[in-house]
């Protein structure tokens, strides 16, 4: 018999006990615990005011479920594997504190299903609005450090390869766009998360004359799902959120990307500090950016995660199969990683050093304003193409020559085209070819102040 | 020399001719060929209106583009695959409509990364309304089958097993529900997508005094984008709207699933017309769900292109790079794939008809009312555990005896407990049994019907 | 100072708390301690025997060494977090044992780079050993199945479609094939796999005149790995070892499909044994077939693995960087998955009851045999596709008078085709189509016993 | 009626318009005609020699489908989309030039199932074989750029850091150890792909006395495939092509990363040909390595289709299903972006040229010799962790100080340490700290030309 399990009755052999292990989901779901205990609190507190169990019962179980929370806090939860999983654990729990038979009614008008429907759109919505915490501080660094270095120029890269004057700031503020919208797909994700699954049953919905909204409401949902069988088949808010951390995480490492072909010797625009860096066993000289690499690394990590999960309910028929259970490993594995890759980035961006004077060297030295020198003649009645033709051979002389731009006089450059004009060379000068590209969303210094002014009010 | 090329200056060999086929990408991107014009269009206009170029100019380059989109609605548009690209293939087009030297006008202020970003919004919300509607057909579909069947009963069913009755109607209106908050999330998708990139250059503007929120309202969006970096460098706007396609294909796949399980000879729970099944070349009995079998299997195709374009774009430094050519591939596939696919399962569904006998059947067969029997247990004072116990062992003995719960009389549910009431039988009739689940979002008549009318509501 | 660690020479300030949990690998890296300490045994004893330390030395190591991996397989070893890793935490349990001094002559001509590839190739190894046992196992439990029901037949499905007549055992080896070649896959992975990285170093290999050859014997590796850089840099033993988890786990997901479907009601054809089902907490008839459920869902979870590890990788330069700690939790996860799944799999097949009643219902219904009335019209000299559209036209009449083909009798055959034989009726005999399938590969029953005695002797 | 399909006979109503097109894989299967040319020319043979069809019908059929592929080579075959697929094609046009009787005798003994099963194995042995060779050729360029950088030094990188001095020939035969690798796979794959499907029918096998194995004889395959149900329902070929498919990209992603990265103007180490590069229509100075990303971008592509089959497959029933349709876009894909891949990447290297002067600069600069410096110290009975630390801070105050450790005098070093001995200065020379590397693998000079010549004789 299976009898010691609250599905034996028709069963005849016990469990097989590698099959115990197997289908165990204790470990992943210590993480909800929490929000078990919460959803009961908010399910017995309704049980109460509805009539369903007596008021006494409803304050002694609240009071019970308290006490289980207590020990969740206090680390002193007596965890038992044995038993198939959280929900379990906690309802056992709370017998001890406040007997079998009291315990029991807990249960009433809510099966499984509805139950860890409830508990992991709690989590969810803690967690996204965790993340949306640090997307918030990360933003802010961003900015912080944008501030910085409003008059930090330096080249901005296509292809790799030096291609136009920036200002590190906006530099900066492009990934906090990025970060913006990111917050942007946690606040909409959000609304399809917050509302309360209970009542769906196991996937029909209940007998008992439960007041679902009042639930919704003692847990500050925005309402109650609409449809009993979807409620316990459906797992797109999970893949949503995680959507949203596979697009952050490639933010991430893109951003991370940079930290660490900056911190290369080659580039040396940057130093991180100690603290965000380690060294190596054998190689003495050694400065990683093991925290920007693993950062990079983990965007994989959350792919996969994503990938996992819509995989896994591909073809699936309606309404619970055990293969969900699957679903809150990638889950949490997802969350865990955004969660801590942007917290870390966030304390990391502080400790970054720019090197002023690497960058300049980099502007001196990238052809940057061959676009300038072109738009120069433009000005001069030479059509675009013609101009453009006319500097990409200048450029091919200085790479033969090993010159740069700034090293040529104007006769040189008039042996290449009459057209160019007496001020031809002031159009090399990177501060005026930055100013000249005012525009929203551009780099002159008035836009980038701007855009930093408005970011700080947003983020304010 | 490269000199053909719009950027051959520097160059003195020419492009290796298999560099060239690896690198075209204009297979792929006359997808958006239209969207190049109507962009153009936009750019013209307002370049005549700032006075950047001549009115007289302006009016020349939209009356040239007009010309070049009708040749490209006719068909007669003259594709030359030895020019790059298709914006390449559209210029050279323009130029022979109003010559070259009006024509080269409309690059001014304009870049081709800025270029093919605008196009590739403009495609990508055309793209994202045209499945918008297709997901409201869809729903459509659903409630009209769901309202014919709003009084057939049938199991719902959690791992495969029959579990509790339910309606067809609240069956069908469960994925209802899915692909109406995947219309969510196209919606929320498209708020992101809807803004202006023109004006951002290469990577840092432009120097020309462009309008750039008057381009925005020309082509209808809501603004522009606010940094000339990530305008060029970001592609979470693809990402959002591939991710919103792969969940969505994952709730087609489940559909499919059901329906190519229905279609068999075991569940026989529906049939599909003629016109949405195929037969075999081999046997000829057969009459098999393809359409159902290819919607599931392309939910895998849509997972692969959101990889895709993840992979793709993890770890890129800023700003463009060459790999993001990789984007479109990913992109027109997924959007393709899901728009045929909602649109020719909206199709199928009126032609799916059930066989509501073999749905009757199965509801007597498949213990579906034995949670009722132990509610009935409850209502008499038995614990619900205990209840549940006592039933499990009724239904192991019917499984043993070959009996369905409908064969038992009540002597014989009384060997199993004494608490059993003379009503008890009356628990087992499925219709009542649905009636009792009568919650928001439960299946009972009046529920099913309220939601049916909300749903039409909301679809108006 | 970071002087506690072993690279903090050149740092001034102390790691960020938050830096050490996050760039931390203890915990997954727990798995390999058994293997570190086999792979330091074999380079303390190739060191002594080199002279590279004195054989008292290395005598005194490997003593050490033993008594490390006594405290591992006892459960007492006390793991240090505040260590960076799971060598970090050998090395200083080492040390206490056997003292600094000697402890630190381990290290001679040793890197972490190559000392943590060693590790893991011992690990996969090992691993991978441990799959090829459970798959072996998996496909004798499928033989012994296949075995019991050679003249059990079915039918074989098509669009999950009946098709044409089977044997039971034919459709089960099919599975034994796709396990046989994924073993196939483990075995060539497993000769990448097994060659020595020592040697190797940081990355440059060593100064230290060590035996690369002797570790490599001492360890039973085919050989030595060829190139420095490569060696440390490279994960595709990794990658290709969860891609032929991807795929297997795929193949497993299959039969658990099947596994589930038939376990239905409306299939009926399997009931599995309760040691490997379990029921509903809500209702008591449920009896689930979770452990196939989880098998594939699980399925889901590998392919996320595959990918994550693939993302990770991409466009990394030489050699190592940090993003490759991010190689081991999908690895363990896939592997750990991989083989849990095969191993209940194997353990669950014995336990599956056939329903050959049921199996035989389904024969008569299914117009499986209306293949055979096709070709039967081919003997008599109708082309086949003719012969076909006959057959169709009467399978098409069957469905309309809800009739099957064994209902029909010669006159009512004629009347759709005059080249009915007096013999058609026979073909429809099942038992008679499938014999006529007699090829290598094909289900006669001829076939299938020599397709069970090939593989019972590949199995041996 | 749906008469004019080959399976029409059951069906009364005509297919629908859009699901023809959404059905339809003759766009996709054009690939594969050849292949089905050749399979049925295999197939035509044995049928005429084993007496199933009479030698004259064997001639007329072996004659017309030559016939058919002189068409197919001449691209004057007349493709009707109109019919369903490219088998469909073939057998009409067969039809056209033997007449209707004889062409309808090539299907004898063979189903739609088994002959798309073969023409996919054929093509994925002509497809990996020219894998095959673009590898040999890759490994080939990387081999013959290597011998001629036997003698040129520089840094090799951990974390992006300059690590230790080694080889650039190392350096490359890195790569070349990889793709080798790739190209075992390759050849595993091939044993798996190259057996004949030819005779498993639709599932069932055929009742025709075929001869698989003179089939499988005549295509050059080592033999036929073992279990009916198997050969139609499986794709683990395709899955694990990809799988290669995929690992490989990501060889080719790292290559790419480093030549991109190299082209930076901040490395400076190649000028990749301009053949290899494309200019910016914007910026006259860019030459980007445009090839090189696009590879590195095309990875992505290549894991997705991985993703896509992966998925597709998963938990789908024996045997055939149409979601298996989907197979054949990702495959494609797949193989052609990685043929092409290679290819141009083999190309590309010999247009690679690199910048000698560049990478001894790099080396003098990057503390490359710190390593030697501790070792050094080893060597005088420092402690290795205390070696390591005095040079650490040696690093530390360079770094301070803005020089590289060749700037320091003896008593400068001795500062730090007073073990360094008079020939300290020496340990600091690259070259020599090379050439203490001489262990199998490793960069020393007489291992690189031994590793060299060993590739050579593989690759001969």
């Amino acid at each position: 018999m299976a009898g010691h399990k609250p599905w034996g009755g028709r069963f005849t052999q016990p469990t097989d006990a590698m099959v115990e292990a197997f289908t165990s989901s204790i470990e992943d779901d210590k993480n909800i615990a929490m929000e078990d205990v919460e959803g009961s609190i908010a399910h017995a507190t309704m049980l109460g005011e509805a009539g369903i169990i007596s008021a006494a019962d409803a304050e002694t179980l609240v009071l019970g479920l308290e006490a289980v929370r207590g020990e969740l806090l206090a680390g002193t939860f007596p965890w038992d594997t044995a038993l198939e999983d959280v929900h379990m654990n906690v309802e056992r729990r709370l017998a001890i504190h406040v007997g079998d038979e009291v315990a029991g009614r807990l249960h009433t008008g809510r099966s499984r299903n509805d139950q860890v429907a409830l508990d992991s759109r709690l989590y969810l919505r803690r967690r996204l609005k965790e993340i949306e915490g640090h997307l918030l501080a990360l933003e802010r660094a961003l900015v912080a450090k944008a501030e910085a270095h409003v008059d930090t120029l330096m080249p901005g890269y296509t292809h790799l390869q030096r291609g136009q004057p920036v200002r590190l700031a906006h530099h900066l503020l492009a990934y906090r766009e990025m970060f913006s919208r990111d917050r942007g797909r946690v606040q909409d994700a959000l609304r399809r998360v917050a509302v309360s699954p209970l009542g769906a049953g196991a996937l029909a919905g209940t007998p008992h004359p439960i007041r679902r909204e009042r639930v919704a409401e003692l847990l500050g949902f925005s309402g109650v799902t609409t449809n009993s069988m979807d409620t316990v088949a459906s797992r797109d808010h999970f893949l949503e959120s995680m959507s949203a951390s596979a697009i952050s995480m490639v933010h991430l490492s893109r951003l991370a990307e940079e930290l660490v072909m900056w911190s290369s010797a080659e580039f040396g625009f940057i130093e991180i500090g100690d603290a965000f860096t380690t060294g190596s066993s054998m190689m003495p000289q050694k400065k990683n950016p093991d925290v920007a690499e693993l950062v990079r690394g983990k965007a994989g990590r959350v792919v996969g995660d994503l990938v996992a999960l819509l995989t896994t309910v591909k073809a699936l028929p309606l309404t619970y199969n055990r293969d969900l259970q699957e679903d809150k490993p990638p889950l949490y594995d997802s969350l865990n990683t955004w969660s801590s890759s942007l917290e870390i980035t966030a304390r990391m961006i502080p400790e970054v050093k720019f090197r002023v004077d690497r960058l300049q060297v980099a502007l001196r030295k990238g052809f940057v304003t061959a676009t300038e020198l072109a738009d120069h003649l433009v000005t001069r009645g030479v059509p675009f193409r013609d101009a453009h033709g006319v500097v990409g051979r200048i450029v091919g002389y200085c790479v033969a020559e090993d010159k740069v731009l700034e090293d040529l006089d104007l006769m040189t450059l008039r042996r290449f085209s009459p057209d160019f004009g007496d001020d031809a060379l002031e159009w090399l000068d990177v501060e005026r070819a930055v100013e000249r590209r005012d525009l929203p969303g551009a780099p002159a210094r008035a836009r980038v102040v701007a855009a930093l002014a408005a970011a700080k009010a947003e983020l304010a």
